[in-house]
């Protein structure tokens, strides 16, 4: 794809006056990601305030064969972002409004740059709340976009069981919604699913009607150790085939647990352990505690102490959400290749130790944690991404972790998505599917403009 | 679009030999739906037996520009197995078996014409079980192509819900596997979720993997009359606000009642009712029995006699089930129009009393049912096909029920689809956006020989 931006740059600035930016402040800001992706500056940044004026800069961009990324917060973590082509990165702060609150039927209609915690500050006095939960306090749009998961995703659902309805500006400008208001439809293809995932690849993300769920009237958490990771994660297991519903459960392994220690002084022993919380009516949190405990004795577990003060329970989760950083600051200076693939729950011990015991043999550290519910987890493996040796042995563990999902019959990403970082092996987990989403791709977006080399197969 | 099914039927005769039929008997068997269409029989029944037949059957038909309509079980109410352009018609009747359980990971994979009772009688077991039920026992491949739900939607989710992953053949005769065996991924687009509710006209799905769950340790099911129509969906809505986890929930109004009474003798009061039900714990189960006693006493039901005996609650799902039959059985030869409207649930109580004094002000007959939990419910009109008054009164008020969907934020179509029913509202209800799902099957379907007539916008 040729770039083209200064014609498109100025009719945008046009436009868009002081809010199209060109200064290399902005650009930088624009340019870097959470993760070990090198820096790519767009041409321009845009900060619209209305659809109209994302619909304009689309018009503009298509005319003019010009790359469009979508930008939320910059927390995606496989350079969704970035902008691989240059082009005008499209900032989504400025359209930031929690528009229209139905409490009655547990929906909410934000605007894409709305943050999660935002929302859920906004929601505070209802009695509901959002619960999709990645950690980093990312945009709504974005997580959307990439399909967020994160702790609660086995109790609550993903993005795609909570994102009901969209309003979404295509590369030549239309504007489609898609869903409706009600709880389900038949009326032709599913839009809104096909729009949830696909990094700003299809569309820019203007609107967005949002499931949400009643406030437990109680919550336990806890926190267990065990003597070994085969032993935590067979516990997990146990756990879902027995049908006690978790609202959370997360594994961290003993040297996640190192890093959280180092960088919080949370004073844990060094083994592997799960954290858990249950939601629901005071006696059915109690029941399912007891529940968990008896499995977690089974296991090995040294026995879970259950609080149900918000206070601890917060300082637990916060524990859990900055285990990312705690682990990137074991190493000063280092940057992280997050890895990301998810089992089915019965391939999940397989999984977990076959990873772990690939990255002990390697020259990297490479902490494991993840929502194991899901049969999901990640290893963050910490690199000096200068240093050539280093890069290839996190790409050689990154790779043996992808093909492991495969052969174990699940997938290369369970919640960060593709971007640049997984998308050499898309081919391995789609096959010919991965050219069908060539096709539709190339039916809506025929010039290529909307965040160009994420996602798809190449020309 | 021109049919040229001659030179296709030629060449599949030497594939399929005596499973490609031509005789009358089986097309006008597959020319028949259970709702007011006209029969529309195809040129010729294709009944292949594997994936690389169907394969084989789409490379002819593509190659001929010849139509490909696929058949399950003929239980749709739209049309949509019809063979509106002529052409073939692949029954999926001996593609019939349960390919894989694989019950630590509540997950079944099926071939396309399994029916939902053929699979649970495969599970039972297990003490797992897959929950969407449409009333009929519909196929597998059939329920996925239309999104169908039913009575146990508002706790299990719909097929858009619990479809995990699918074997698809394209219509150029490429085979696609989408999703996977994980609980989540973010690898790309939701290829899953965009042949949910395509009708058949992206794809013939030949394989599916299904997300099965544990039976409940204990059900308990009740039906109660209320003085009035809105005090019985005011007691729906006030039920769902109170968070009560109910598995079913359904609302029948009198003169559907008088339908069942006359055709079951079931004796119940010729008043609106709701049947419910609830699946837990025997003491989460009890717990939520009486919450909706109480909420059901406030809006003026003549209160509940709850039963877990299987037997009592089987007679109640039965009568239900029948419902529609019983229907059509007030009005011996009758044929029905069934509208399937959705609306936010808050809408509920305006959307279903609007309906019935409109279908009261009418000259025929409309027995309003639905699954109120999801906000979605029927009328069941009753017409002489050959008679334009009636027809013309019928396709009245099924229009001015979709006006009111959308007007009220909903959907023209719950669960039932599109077909060729609905065709005439689906500009209303997704303005550009219906362009757009045009966009998609033109790209992967360029000729249109996939379910022609059906769900899109014609050329």
């Amino acid at each position: 794809m040729t770039t083209a931006p200064e014609p498109a740059i100025g009719e945008l600035r046009n436009l868009l006056q002081e809010r199209l930016v060109t200064g290399r402040g902005d650009r930088q800001a624009h340019a870097q990601s959470e993760s070990h992706f090198r820096a790519m500056p767009p041409d321009a940044v845009a900060y619209p305030q209305t659809t109209a004026e994302v619909q304009k800069i689309a018009e503009i961009c298509n005319r003019h064969r010009c790359p469009l990324v979508g930008w939320g917060t910059g927390t995606s973590l496989e350079g969704q972002a970035l902008a691989a082509h240059g082009g005008i990165t499209v900032d989504f702060s400025r359209m930031n409004k929690v528009l229209h609150l139905r409490t009655e039927d547990f929906r909410a209609t934000v605007q894409p740059g709305v943050t999660r915690e935002q929302l859920n500050r906004e929601l505070r006095a209802t009695g509901l709340f959002f619960p999709v939960d990645p950690g980093a306090d990312a945009s709504l749009g974005g997580m959307a976009s990439t399909r967020a998961s994160g702790t609660t995703a086995v109790r609550y659902g993903t993005m795609r069981d909570n994102v009901m309805a969209l309003e979404v500006v295509l590369a030549d400008g239309r504007v489609i919604r898609t869903g409706s208001q009600a709880r389900k439809s038949s009326a032709g293809y599913d839009l809104t699913a096909l729009m949830v995932g696909a990094e700003g690849t299809l569309g820019l993300i203007t609107e967005l009607t949002l499931r949400l769920h009643g406030q437990p009237e109680a919550v336990s958490a806890a926190v267990c150790a065990f003597a070994d990771m085969q032993g935590a994660v067979d516990a997990v297991i146990a756990t879902i085939q027995s049908g006690i519903p978790m609202a959370r459960i997360e594994f961290v392994d003993a040297a996640t647990v190192r890093a959280v220690n180092a960088a919080s002084g949370a004073g844990l022993p060094e083994q592997p352990h799960l954290l858990v919380e249950f939601h629901g009516s005071p006696a059915a949190v109690a029941e399912q505690a007891e529940g968990m405990g008896e499995i977690a004795a089974e296991f090995g577990g040294a026995g879970f102490q259950w609080s149900d003060r918000e206070e601890d329970r917060r300082k637990l989760w916060d524990m859990r959400h900055k285990a990312y950083y705690a682990c990137l600051a074991l190493r000063p200076g280092a940057r992280a290749l997050v890895t990301d693939i998810c089992v089915p729950i019965s391939a999940l011990a397989e999984a977990v130790c076959e990873t772990q015991a690939d990255i002990a043999a390697s020259i990297l550290e490479g902490p494991i944690l993840g929502h194991v519910g899901d049969g999901n987890f990640h290893s963050v493996l910490l690199v000096d991404p200068e240093n050539g040796a280093e890069m290839a042995a996190a790409q050689d563990l990154a790779a043996r972790m992808a093909e492991r999902a495969l052969r174990l019959g699940g997938t290369i990403t369970g919640e960060h998505g593709v971007g640049m970082g997984k998308l050499g092996y898309m081919a391995a987990e789609h096959g010919p599917g991965w050219a069908v989403m060539g096709d539709l791709k190339r039916a809506l977006d025929p010039n290529g403009i909307l965040n160009p080399g994420k996602l798809l197969p190449g020309d």
